[in-house]
């Protein structure tokens, strides 16, 4: 009796979330420290201590019918202003408070931004590997996910294929660097040429072409790599952010757009971006969190537990002969399989409690993420799984 | 540049959110003392002590990776038994866990659940005059919404003309019971003559159709007036419930849909409703606010204040001989206008400062809606302004 659009979606529902209902069950039989869980990208570093003192004291202090009322859909004024300054003085750029939308995290800005921007049959491209939500998101309004196929050899874009991808359907490309599931970011050089196509095929097709850049992983980067603010290389981007990894908040669901006033259509696009919070049902950001996030705007988690990990990890694969991507960004690493079928090798892995996110479910296959946002000590203990596993297939 | 249906619906974009912010210009012109808005129903008392208390009890012990981080798509397990728990004991029912899925609020659980079941072009019944969004809901998945006309003698739903428009088609059926915009009560023979009727209809095409039961006014009542719990009424209800009223937390979107073991498919219901709740980019209700209306699940914000205004109210407009419907639960009170046209009336009232919402914005012409969560000064300031009004229009 359910919709027929969702008995597919359950069907084919989130294998990484299967993953983390299993992982669940295996500590539940072997015991957590026995069970290697690199299914889920939940942040294990705590959340910044301001994070709690702001929520304390903002419950003491702030008045409760404004604190926890409605407000604006876009979100509150000087939270958003807040926001916008803060980019402002990182990124160089010029945002007020009427360039930004709170969001139920990064999710749901994607959503807003689709139900704003998609008529049944508008394309959206993205660069495989990607996050699997996207294709829910297009779907949700309709749209059409065209895949550009992966560049295996450094995991940036191939902007070839890009380039004879886009048609007069195209009406947005999403890019996310630091990139789910492979950690690398796109660089400088990467962006502007992916922007001079995309101004190209804009002049070519007299079309507007809107770059929605996922961010959630921003600020998780590793050594003196630059992310690009992409605002700044192509005008019609729409930034997506979360505060679920920067501050390890995925459960609170608090992020925002940033719809610059140079974006075609500005005006219509931000209305447009605020009715659609409000009908899909978000209404707003949670209010508490709002003030949280705007408190501690120049608060981050602590990298270097993520960073002690990648070594880790990225080192002991390494020596046991796998091929690993060194991730720069995020807290994921992504590794080729020795077995074609990257499913086999998840099977083999559960053998030894080792629970791995096949690259097929990013559009990749023969790869396998490994979600390092865990204790230590898991990598540590899970090495001699991988071991094994090398043994099994012989890299060793 | 935007999507087709978003153009309409930024054109239409609601009145009620429109005139929150003509309010608050308003406000800025004249003083806030000088405006008296009763167009938004946000609430104006404070939420109990207990909310405030629990925020910071929770913050301060629990761990914060678990507090703030996933969890299952549906929410906390120990959440939504708490919840289960406290409706058995309170109506009687037999509900756990597994019948629970947090929201972000209410309107994300009509979102999640006609997400879960529509198809383009089924239809879903509702009763004028009703929460106007419900439009936007239902269209976003491409469903229908068919009106019942407004019982103008005692705003209880119209039962011929239900039986007449239930088809083939029908999916779903809203209720919204304490109503807005009336403050009616459905009483319980309304709710058995409907479950009949429905009973009758399932048989007749072999169709499951399920009662979606709108319920965030469910604990603001006056008197002894008793809600039904719907549930024991109908097998195929589905409750969608919200704390934004009963704890005064509407910003914090937070609430819950109950979906009993007995509706038809109840499996793929509720595994469709967890996927929807991801997919909607929601992923799950705010980690925090979870735990702590899990904590207050017996608190309720202070409903003699609302009780006050709606005496003073009522008492003050019918002295002045309007005709108004007395409302016995929401904190809203339904007026005939003395025009035809309601939007002359409201057009009228706003010389006065008074804003109040059309009735048509509730699919029942020639009525206003006042939404008397205000401070109880704003009705005693308003009332000269309404007699004015009633002068202007020859009641008195």
């Amino acid at each position: 009796m359910i919709s027929e659009k969702m008995v597919g979606l359950v069907k084919g529902s989130s294998v990484i979330r299967a993953m983390f209902e299993e992982g669940k069950q295996l500590a539940h039989k072997f015991g957590a420290e026995n069970v290697y869980d690199f299914s889920l990208g939940n942040p294990n570093v705590a959340p910044p201590e301001a994070v709690e003192d702001a929520i304390v004291d903002i419950v003491r202090n702030e008045e409760p019918l404004s604190l926890h009322g409605y407000m604006n859909n876009a979100g509150y004024e000087d939270v958003r202003a807040t926001i916008a300054k803060s980019l402002n003085e990182r990124f160089d750029t010029g945002f007020d408070e009427n360039n930004i939308i709170m969001t139920v995290g990064a999710a749901s800005g994607m959503n807003v931004i689709f139900k704003t921007l998609l008529d049944p049959g508008d394309e959206v491209i993205t660069f495989a590997p990607y996050f699997g939500e996207y294709r829910n998101y297009v779907l949700n309004y309709d749209g059409i996910l065209v895949e550009i196929s992966p560049n295996t050899v450094d995991f940036q874009p191939k902007l070839d294929e890009f380039e004879e991808k886009i048609t007069l359907k195209t009406k947005c490309v999403i890019v996310n660097s630091p990139n789910n599931p492979t950690g690398v970011v796109y660089s400088e050089e990467t962006i502007k040429r992916l922007s001079a196509i995309l101004e190209k095929k804009q002049a070519e097709y007299g079309t507007s072409i809107y770059l929605i850049s996922d961010e959630p992983y921003r600020e998780l980067v590793y050594g003196d790599v630059e992310v690009p603010y992409i605002t700044k290389y192509y005008r019609n981007t729409i930034v997506g952010y979360s505060y679920s990894k920067s501050l390890s908040l995925p459960g609170e669901r608090i992020g925002y757009l940033v719809i610059p006033s140079e974006v075609d259509d500005y005006k219509d696009v931000f209305s447009a971006a605020s009715v659609a919070t409000r009908i899909l049902g978000y209404v707003n950001a949670p209010s508490l969190m709002q003030k949280v996030v705007a408190r501690c705007v120049n608060e981050r988690t602590d990298i270097s537990y993520y960073e002690r990990n990648r070594t880790t990890l990225y080192e002991g694969l390494v020596k046991l002969g796998f091929t690993c991507q060194k991730p720069e960004g995020a807290f994921y690493l992504f590794m080729k399989t020795p077995t074609e079928d990257d499913k086999v090798f998840v099977a083999a892995a559960k053998k030894y409690n080792i629970l791995v996110v096949p690259g097929s479910s990013f559009g990749c296959k023969g790869y396998v993420r490994i979600a390092y946002c865990v204790a230590y000590e898991t990598i540590v203990n899970a090495l001699p799984g991988f071991e094994k596993l090398a043994r099994e297939m012989k890299l060793i």
